[in-house]
C-alpha cells in the first residue's frame, strides 16, 4: 500500500500494531482522525498514554484498579467467602456483567503454558493461597473460572492440588452446550461433558 | 458495560469515538495496549496527533501531502495533461494502488449535498478551473471519478458545465458488472448501464 504522506503512514502503521486492525482499517481510522477537530485527537492519544503509564492492579486480588484495592475488593456488599479465579481481567469484566456472582476475585494474570515458558512461578498463585491463610477460615470457596483449554486444566489442576491442605471447597464453573446453542452442532467433547455433568431436572432452573 | 477503573473507561470511551469501533473492540484494544510496552504506545499517541496537527493539503490538487506541493504533483512522470476529479483523498489511494493511471488528480474535497448544507462554493471547484486556465490549454482531459450516487452524480453534472467553456474532453470512469461480480447478483441499474455502455468487443480488454 502507497501513503501520499510520511506522517500518514507512520500514524498508519502504529495503529496496525493493535490487534485485529489491519492496514486498511488504520487508514480508515487515520483519515477519519484529519476531519476530527485536533482536540479530540489530543484526549483520545493522551487516555490511551495516561491508561498505559497509571494502570494499576489490585492488592488483592491483581484485578485492573485505580486504587491500590479496587472496587470489588473493598465493596462492603461482595461476599467475602467466594473467591473466583480467572485467567485475566477481561474475564473479570466478563463475569460482572452476568450479573451472577456477588463474591470476590482473583486474577492469576495467564495460565501455565511450559511452551511459551510461563511456569506456576509467573502466575499470582503464591498470593491466593496468601489471602486464604490470611482470612482465617473466612474463605470457603473457590471457583475455577479458567478457560476449558489444556492450558486451563493444567492450571486449574495445579490450583486445585495447592489448595488440598486448606479446607475450601473447590468447584469448577459448568461446562456444556451453550444455552441458545443447537444440539447438533455441538462438538462431541462439549456434547459428552453436558451429559456426564447432567443434573437433576428440579435443579437446573 | 462496567469497567474496572476510571482510566479503562475514558480510554474505552475515546477509541469508541472513532468509525466502526465500539465499546467491546476498544475494550480489547485497550487491554492490549496495557500489555504492551508503554513506549509503544507514546509513539502511537505521538503519531496521532502529529499527522493530525501537522498534515497539509496540497496547494495544486488538494491532496493529503507533507510538502506544500504533493508527491504526485510534483512528480516528473506523471502525465500533466490529464486530471482525475476526485471526491476525497482515500479515492486518490484506491485509484493509484490499481497503477492504471498516471495522470494527476483534484480532490474535491466532498460532493454537493444540499440537504448536508455543502454547496458547489464549499468544494475544491474554483481552484479546478484556475488550474485549467493556468495550463494554457496543457490539460486537455478532466476524468470524474466520482461515485455513482445521486450526490456524485449531480457534482459531476456541475463541474462537467463549469468546464464547458473549455476546450477540454471530460470523461467519466466506466460503470458496470464489477470484474468478478456474478451477472446474476448484479442490481438491475447497473446491468442496464453495462448495457448501454457496451463496448467493441476488441477494445474491451
Amino acid at each position: 500500500m502507497q501513503f501520499p504522506s510520511k506522517l500518514i503512514e507512520n500514524a498508519v502503521l502504529e495503529m496496525a500494531k493493535l490487534p485485529g486492525i489491519g492496514k486498511k482499517t488504520a487508514l480508515r481510522l487515520v483519515l477519519n482522525i484529519l476531519k476530527r477537530d485536533s482536540k479530540e485527537t489530543e484526549s483520545l492519544a493522551e487516555a490511551l498514554v495516561k491508561v498505559r503509564n497509571e494502570i494499576r492492579y489490585c492488592d488483592e486480588c491483581h484485578n485492573i484498579s485505580d486504587e491500590p484495592v479496587c472496587t470489588i475488593c473493598s465493596s462492603s456488599k461482595r461476599e467475602t467467602g467466594i473467591i473466583c479465579v480467572v485467567e485475566d481481567a477481561p474475564d473479570v469484566l466478563a463475569i460482572e456483567n452476568t450479573g451472577q456472582y456477588l463474591g470476590r476475585y482473583h486474577v492469576l494474570g495467564g495460565v501455565i503454558a511450559p511452551i511459551e515458558g510461563i511456569g506456576p512461578g509467573e502466575l499470582n498463585i503464591d498470593s491466593l493461597i496468601r489471602r486464604i491463610e490470611k482470612s482465617e477460615g473466612e474463605i470457603r470457596e473457590v471457583i475455577l473460572a479458567l478457560s476449558p483449554t489444556m492450558e486451563g486444566d493444567t492450571t486449574g489442576f495445579y490450583v486445585t492440588k495447592k489448595l488440598k491442605e486448606y479446607d475450601i471447597k473447590v468447584s469448577v464453573i459448568a461446562r456444556g452446550v451453550p444455552i441458545g446453542g443447537e444440539l447438533e452442532y455441538t462438538d462431541e467433547v462439549t456434547l459428552g461433558r453436558s451429559i456426564l455433568g447432567r443434573r437433576s431436572y428440579e435443579t437446573s432452573f
